[in-house]
């Protein structure tokens, strides 16, 4: 399954019926047809065979597919079965939904430091877990194992938070500052865009 | 222009030619090749000239894009030369980010009310604006004028809230909720996968 590149526009579509799937299995749904995930979805049956067919084997005619092993393969490919050190940067209101929402239920997803700029901040206790002056960040990711950093700040010092970030060791970066990070170095960014999903709705109010 | 159907795959890019155009036009520069704009975006060169091609006319062979005219231009398929006004519903950590970030320096959307169901927040400004009773809010809307909504509320009740602000005349939705929601109505909604995003984040850790 790994020897093929898989597109990341199918990538990203994953997530979805990673989530579908689930609430199946919840609901006792054994087996599917691509028809019906489709009409659960919105998404073409067309474009679900050559999203899944990327995989292989999960798909029998006039069977459908079954539900768990369609789950459970895409949860691997996924990194569903792996465990995630994260770390949030920038403990403001952002930073404090971003450690809420991931830290509910989100298998795999484990926060394991806070840190901060603000005295304000520094030293207060969020999810059981205390705030650190942003001074000690070096050392927390030279003797912790970070797979993620979550980057919750302004966009000032942005790129050179995301290089360190890299330099140190940090594998990911879920970046959301209003700042598209590049840097060089292994360290995969994934840049949320907000605004641009604002924008997006802004064009199909006026456009629909 | 607006004869043409455009694909959102399209639309969806939209926005990140549009913010780098607004950074040159900044920076004084005038007109831009495809390739230096493939460069500066990590997009290709081709994909770029496409997405324009859909516009027609904003490109001449050899002299590049004219940078003002396609940032104009694009705006206006974005609707960025038009007035927004949004209500944010859930005023928690998430909501309060939301507020914050689209009042600052973003131009058009305008943030004309909150609402939220928590007695301990009822009454609170936030940005200048008093947060109000959840139980007010379909006067509300019937007595403004409310092109988008966001809905930044935890899971429950989020399909009849969606249900409710499409009947009261909400013409957009920006939901924040981690479940998805589709409609009988008008209301076009944009359905933001925080967690999607995070998830394939974690696949380009263990892929690439």
């Amino acid at each position: 399954m790994s020897q093929r590149k898989i597109s990341m526009a199918v990538i990203r579509r994953l997530p979805r019926y990673y989530k579908y799937l689930g609430e199946l299995l919840n609901n006792g749904v054994t087996k599917i047809s691509s028809q019906d995930l489709s009409d659960t979805m919105q998404v073409t049956a067309s474009q679900i065979r050559q999203d899944l067919n990327n995989f292989g084997g999960f798909g029998q005619q006039g069977y459908g597919y079954n539900v768990e092993y369609l789950y459970n393969e895409i949860g691997k490919i996924l990194g569903q079965d792996q465990l995630h050190n994260m770390i949030l940067i920038g403990a403001g209101n952002l930073g404090q939904a971003l450690a809420n929402y991931t830290s509910f239920g989100r298998q795999g997803f484990h926060l394991i430091g806070i840190f901060d700029i603000n005295p304000k901040l520094v030293g207060l206790k969020m999810r059981g877990i205390e705030v650190l002056d942003i001074d000690n960040l070096e050392q927390f990711i030279k003797e912790n194992s970070v797979d993620i950093a979550i980057l919750a700040t302004p966009k000032a010092g942005a790129k050179d938070m995301a290089q360190n970030l890299s330099d140190w060791g940090v594998k990911g970066l879920w970046n959301f500052t209003p700042e598209d990070l590049f840097i060089n170095g292994d360290m995969e960014i994934e840049n949320v865009h907000l605004f641009h999903s604002l924008m997006t709705l802004a064009y199909q109010i006026h456009n629909d």
